[in-house]
């Protein structure tokens, strides 16, 4: 697909980002990008997406507690849809994590040549920086730790905003970090209460390194250690970020081990880190370490390589400085840099994923082990959404005769939810030579040869999305664009009869889809794309065997944003 | 698809494997096995099949010096085309690693309740064991340990042979290592010199543990150490395997940092791996560590996760015992049990990998790092195949607007190999906008609509495959079946003018597709199904965009076995 520059520009400028060469006026854009823009056919409904141009990496994510706000930035391109220099922050904010302003460019760089680059946003409450006075309330005092890649090197920025972060001021004497290096990116950083001392992470790229870093005051950092090689490699680090991850012991789990030693834990730390590229999925994805900190060093429990998040499209993701509760809650970009530019939009390109509250539980993958793992649980506030029409079904047998089909096309606008409990009885089973599915359809109502196909392989012990229907040529032409996906998951839980059962939640918006596997243990975060406008409403359900698969609830249900 | 078991039994029978409920006599079967079985249209020529029924892990290779013939032994199910109890140990012998001869089953289960599931050889030449006397070579004091699976538990037996490998004798005082676990197999042992002891590597699977084991006999087991929680972890882990792997320093290889220490040392040891399911492409996969042994434990350089293969049908890799020069030679099942009971052969099912020499090589996947990789190169004796057809081009510039045919269809039978070098000028990229792809079309000669695509586009950095392209039913309609493979591949070396150089080799065996990009640094093994007879022999280059890939060398070959 081949883009007119020329019309973006003019696109850009009707929405009020300034192109390329223009200088750019903060201030002024930051009301102007609350526009009419945003009611294409294919923008997701409550996933944030830029109203107009590229973006990628979520940044400086911080919830504002003196207004109730969670802000958003992103690496944000608004003269293009695809990524180019220079990139700044682009910003959002939203009440409820559903519904999404953008308030255009929040940070830019020092010149036309350079990025600003990812980074993350902390709220110097008492004003360590000495860049407030009692003017901002201890809330807002917001400062953003950020990289500015020049045509020489990367290093860290520090900027700071008097005004809750729609305008920043940057520091007069940056960088506030500089080792003299090319692959020295992405400052995540969060306040510690045990050392008192802020907390750095950042990626040596290329040498496979997460720096730590202290500080007493923003300014100057003190490197403390590295955490290497961790992980699969790939080409480079990128990303990373270290969190206190409540341990949750009173809710449902899988566990089969009882005898284990997590039971007095109430919390753990875990380090975030994303690969690009070379995912063996392919190109981009994030991996976690469950482990210790002492406010210097990061011990991981073990070496092994755990996912965030096992689908094609959840990269670099990042968690909220400040969220109530001391809740830790992600969210990711959610495309891949495989073919992140030349997926089927135009007026912009990418979403982020929904946000995330992050929880560690005990989980058995297995009879043998329990152990911990993140679990995953989409933030949707449904108080924000009107549902259009619904279905629900409890107890239905599957046969291989006969396929079971509900409608939900009434106001069918794209959003989507649905959950699904499952039980397996493969004594069933005739034989090891039965493809032995329950498969969910879910098919356009405008023209259901277009489809996503998802579900459950007995023999696999595998829950599969297939992607790959549609009549969309990006979908057919593009050759790194991953169609069919296969994940393992464990038992959620077995059943008075002794049965395993199996359980998924999904959440669909116009071209993204969500998975949420036994309450998150695992999550698959993928787009797709059908013809414009052929929005998901038809639900079929089949199998391929008889008497193997017993649905034990199935809802879903045609969502739609509630008009404000 | 549903197989008639009934039919299958009586093939079975007609080539001398008995059926399920008979008693297997095997020194009868083993000269019967070698029957006229073997031309059927899909079967491949240089990979081993089973002659009938189904195959998984290979089993006890080793190489005997006496008669220079490799032996292969594998899970084998001959009374199905499925995996099934009893499950015995198939046998087959090569010359050349290319031309297979199957001899029927060597080693059975106790019963028909159990199996006799996956193990190795190791050749006892100074008769530690007392299972010899002088009458048997030393170089043919073959000892088989394996793992019995009956009902109540997974514990090690060892069988011997006084006829080099084709009948096996069992241990009376089996087993030889019982710790009443269900969960606790894959023996791999092999002497080690400095220790003068046996050591043996297996799973205790479900606990994500590979226990190191020493003895002086063979039939005498001390625990000395656990490696545990490394890698993806999956469900479980299966067929661990020690091996001490030469560091070859002189050879072609894309350092770019030269002030690393890699270059005094002459070996490193690998603890290889598999897990099934939970790779993160699906289903089976091979992982890999670098470190050190000393006899009683490994330990591993960093907590990296390594991939052996990157594709989806390479499980369970073992490596030869007294492979000649000291050489580690790796051969795996070329299939993946996600759905390897449904891909469309019928006499058969699954085949081998091509053996490959296995180094490890100095490797710099990015400007900043220099590292140890395993290098893979496929065994493959050319004296034993007569070229029918080929075609050789070098220095050609791909455009846009032309796609460059050959037709190499004389004698196709399926057996395919080529080569690439080509270079990168993404400075002549007019923009982010356009999918940069060198593609290789590989079409039936019976139908070019029917085709494999693969090739390498720039913004991802990825070397890609795409095996949907058939009327096949299993390729489109089994969800499992991914179709659409990127990886990663790192710069192989630079031009003279400063561009980048990227090299791949692929051999094509009727339904199985091998890669080995860069010299092997990372290989990519993947079955492949196009409607019967429609061997692949039609090769067409083209790209997306002008000035940017030159082809520097390109080779291809229709290939045949020699009539022996």
């Amino acid at each position: 697909m081949k883009l007119l520059t020329t019309g973006m520009a003019a696109l850009a400028v009707a929405v009020g980002v300034k192109a390329y060469n223009s200088s750019l006026d903060i201030s002024s854009n930051a009301t102007a990008m609350n526009s009419s823009v945003g009611n294409e056919p294919g923008r997701p409904l409550i996933h944030l997406t830029p109203n107009v141009g590229w973006m990628n990496d979520p940044n400086g994510l911080f919830y504002d507690e003196e207004t109730s706000v969670w802000h958003t930035y992103y690496q944000f391109n608004p003269n293009d849809n695809v990524w180019g220099l220079p990139l700044y922050w682009g910003h959002a904010s939203s009440k409820d994590l559903i519904n999404w302003e953008n308030h255009g460019v929040a940070i830019e760089p020092e010149n036309d040549k350079n990025g600003a680059f990812s980074g993350s946003i902390v709220v110097d409450r008492n004003n360590t920086s000495g860049f407030f006075d009692n003017s901002t309330a201890p809330g807002q005092r917001i400062v953003a730790l950020y990289t500015e890649q020049s045509t020489v090197g990367e290093s860290q920025y520090a900027a700071y905003s008097l005004d809750g972060g729609y305008s920043f001021q940057y520091y007069e004497q940056n960088p506030v970090l500089d080792i003299n290096s090319t692959q020295f990116r992405d400052p995540k950083v969060f306040w510690h209460d045990e050392t008192e001392r802020w907390i750095m992470t950042l990626a040596l790229s290329q040498e496979y390194k997460i720096q730590i870093y202290t500080s007493e005051n923003l300014k100057s950092w003190e490197l403390q250690s590295n955490f290497s090689h961790h992980g699969i490699l790939g080409y480079q680090y990128e990303c990373p970020g270290l969190a206190k991850v409540p341990v949750v012991h009173d809710s449902p789990s899988n566990v089969t081990v009882s005898n284990n030693n997590l039971t007095t834990v109430d919390h753990k730390w875990v380090m975030f880190l994303s690969i690009n590229p070379g995912a063996p999925m392919g190109g981009s994805f994030n991996e976690y370490f469950i482990g210790d900190f002492d406010g210097k060093t990061f011990t991981a429990d073990d070496a092994a390589t755990r996912v965030v998040d096992m689908g094609k499209d959840f990269y670099a993701m990042q968690t909220f400085s400040d969220a109530p509760n001391g809740d830790v809650i992600g969210l990711a970009w959610a495309s891949n840099w495989d073919y992140s530019a030349y997926v089927p939009t135009e007026v912009w390109r990418s979403s982020m994923s929904l946000a995330r509250n992050l929880t560690l539980r005990p989980n058995s993958p297995n009879p043998e082990t329990t152990q911990l793992a993140l679990y995953s649980e989409p933030l949707i506030d449904y108080s924000a959404l009107s549902t259009n029409q619904s279905m629900r079904k409890t107890s239905l047998e599957l046969s291989s005769e006969e396929t079971v089909t509900y409608r939900l096309a009434k106001a069918a606008e794209g959003l989507l939810e649905f959950s699904l409990e499952w039980k397996v009885n493969s004594s069933a089973l005739p034989s090891k030579h039965e493809f032995a599915d329950m498969s969910i359809y879910l098919r356009g109502v405008e023209d259901d040869d277009e489809y996503l196909r998802l579900g459950y392989e007995v023999n696999a012990a595998a829950f599969f999305l297939d992607r790959g229907n549609s009549e969309e040529d990006f979908v057919n032409s593009n050759p790194l664009f991953t169609t069919r996906l296969a994940h393992f998951i464990e038992i959620f839980r077995v059943a008075e009869d002794g049965l395993p059962i199996y359980k998924v939640r999904g959440i669909i918006d116009r071209n993204i889809i969500e998975l949420f596997i036994n309450d998150g243990s695992l999550t698959s975060t993928n787009l797709f794309f059908l013809s414009e406008e052929n929005y998901l409403g038809i639900v079929e359900l089949s199998s391929n065997v008889d008497d193997v698969f017993t649905i034990l609830n199935f809802e879903v249900k045609q969502l739609g944003l509630k008009d404000e």
